[in-house]
């Protein structure tokens, strides 16, 4: 069972919207056990929205259309299916009066270019749209179905989760069932050396996702409806786990900053960061946890350098000597931060984010994280690239992965 | 000249990841008057690579590919560009030169996986990729041009922003010219009924999109390369600011943060901010600007409430009495921000994001924002809606507007 999704809209190819609706459907569509190996995206233009949705039906079963189901002229959708099915376009009386109910319930008067709404290839019928007006369509014809969607999302959402997985769920005799592994700490090519003969595996598959500073590492199997996949998906989980324990930091939905917030609550520790170049970065991630209130206390802005002073005590030899980058000023902003906020763990985040104030000895890119705990204050240096986005984005992530490292 | 994009990679299709990356491509073709007509995405497979770049090959001028040029074996698109060509995959010793000295200067040893990387089709040169290991490649051959981008963000948009956009002007004879202009303070549906006329013309176009926080209005015209067609953009745009001035903050690369930070500059001032529920969100913003730090001090995250007393001052009677999220402890952490910093202006957030914590009289999305600056704290008072991640970028946006309503 092979599907395809057509996404309709000029605003697309424009980049006006980015298409979160068909990363949406192929989510669901993996959830099914239904392939889906391509998508397309076309204009809003008869010619080309029809022979898309032909190609689609040449060389798959199903073909989900999204947009394009709207009342004006150029909402082409319904033409493009009829034409690409070579199906009679009929004026659908049901569909009216049920539009004509909604816009008046809204107080919306029914007009002429309303009842395109109205128009359906003769071979499909309406799937009802209680969050919007049009309806979509599920066509089915020659042993091929195509199924029409709404392009706003809270319509889309809705329809999608709704009769249209009831309609997957009647075709599909399997479903994917599976588990991504978080790692960080090793990169995308390291992890493929160690876990080599896993990724040949064709059930389950095993595959790895470069995420920012970290590697996601997907483990997928797909079982028959009514038996139980757990045991290929957990027995490969186990001997991942087996092979690059240190690294694999959690699972499925938890993030690098909820599993380190776990790790803090259960340990009894509270926490503060000082923040330099990062300007407040690590805090706002680690406040996006719901609940990050009990473990994270707060901390320090130490943007300019009399502020590491003031607010951290960092002492002014020290940033004479060795400068506010430095080993040992992201150790005494660590230390600083315990001891002004009174948390039992200080993280700090000084470095030069670019894209100016580099030096030879000092390039744009040097950090400095420092993590201090108990008797013990680590500091750690690195050099990251991808732009001041990214050396202040990969500065969180180390930050975050050093704490992890630290209290596991 | 008409384009056509392939974007690779079976997370897409799985809806693991969406594709930001096309819509951004898709703005950047459309600002060189290049037709984008159709979109491709494909999985993490040789034989629908090749195949759908070969289509694309056949009906339009330029291919542009994203994703699948990392080390590993799921990396594809290289080898389905030869494919598509009917060109040859050769070994490029200085691509290998270079990989090796971006690997050995982050201290990463170079393995055979990585020479995957130096491999390209023979008609291709590499496109230097300052932000990563895999370079782009620019194919041309039988009069088609191919250009493959890496899929990391960080890696594709300098890339296209740069090298590849150099590539777009030299081929167009008609460009899009367009200005946006930046509004805040007034809903995406008043701005229409304000300016219902200049959205009904052809040339220029004049179209607004909603953001969060602010509106965007885009103002463009088509013009033959050689000409000029900034007077109609900048007639239309005088009218729009004829109507709409006080809410208009800035234009096209323009930032409310930029915006802010540059009036501080001219006006003298300093600033310093206390966060409690963005939890350094707002310094995280205001610290993306390059060269931020020449007025942007730092500051206090006040997470808890005892931070709230020792870092910022603010009363403890003030928190029995009132709550942390009261009219009298935002203004109590903006002075006190001032006081502490030394900034001549503070800015404080305090509220509940959610997604517990709200009461009848103190509802979740319920957010207090302070300005302080010269003799005066306003203290301004919004319900937020959208969850958690909502309450707190809409609290971090109405901040920077706050202050840019006051110094303005």
């Amino acid at each position: 069972m092979t599907a395809e999704i057509v996404a309709v809209g000029t605003e697309l190819l424009l980049g006006d919207i980015v298409d979160t609706n068909s990363a949406e459907l192929g989510k669901v569509l993996a959830e099914f056990g239904i392939d889906c190996h391509r998508r397309q995206t076309v204009g809003d233009n008869l010619a080309r929205v029809s022979e898309s949705i032909g190609l689609a039906l040449s060389r798959s079963d199903i073909v989900l259309t999204i947009g394009g189901l709207g009342p004006t002229s150029d909402d082409l959708t319904r033409d493009g299916i009829a034409v690409a099915m070579g199906d009679t376009l009929i004026h659908d009386a049901a569909i009216e009066a049920e539009l004509r109910s909604k816009l008046e319930s809204r107080g919306v008067r029914f007009t002429d270019i309303q009842s395109r709404q109205a128009m359906r290839p003769i071979s499909s019928r309406a799937i009802d749209n209680p969050n919007g007006t049009a309806p979509g369509l599920l066509c089915q014809k020659d042993g091929k179905t195509i199924i029409a969607l709404p392009g706003p999302r809270l319509e889309f959402v809705p329809m999608v989760r709704g009769p249209v997985s009831e309609f997957f769920a009647s075709l599909s005799n399997s479903k994917l069932v599976s588990r991504t592994l978080k790692i960080v700490g090793i990169g995308e090519s390291l992890v493929e050396r160690e876990l080599a003969d896993l990724m040949e595996l064709s059930d389950p598959t095993v595959a790895p996702y470069a995420k920012t500073g970290e590697v996601h590492l997907r483990i997928t199997s797909r079982v028959g409806v009514g038996t139980d996949a757990s045991d290929s998906v957990a027995s490969t989980e186990a001997v991942v786990r087996s092979r690059i324990a240190e690294f694999v930091y959690g699972a499925d939905g938890e993030t690098l900053e909820s599993v380190v917030l776990s790790l803090l609550r259960s340990q009894g520790e509270t926490f503060a960061v000082a923040e330099s170049c990062t300007g407040g970065g690590l805090g706002g991630r680690v406040t996006s946890v719901p609940g990050s209130s009990d473990v994270f206390l707060g901390g320090v802005i130490s943007y300019s350098n009399d502020l590491k002073v003031s607010l951290l005590g960092v002492s002014s030899d020290t940033l004479a000597a060795y400068g506010a980058v430095s080993e040992q000023c992201a150790r005494e902003m660590a230390e600083g931060v315990r001891s002004r906020t009174g948390a039992s763990l200080g993280v700090s985040i000084t470095g030069i984010a670019g894209p100016d104030g580099g030096t030879v000895e000092k390039p744009v890119g040097l950090v400095y994280i420092g993590v201090s705990l108990g008797e013990r204050t680590d500091v750690h240096r690195a050099v990251f690239h991808g732009g001041r986005e990214g050396v202040r984005e990969r500065s969180v992530q180390a930050a975050l992965a050093h704490v992890w490292r630290r209290l596991r």
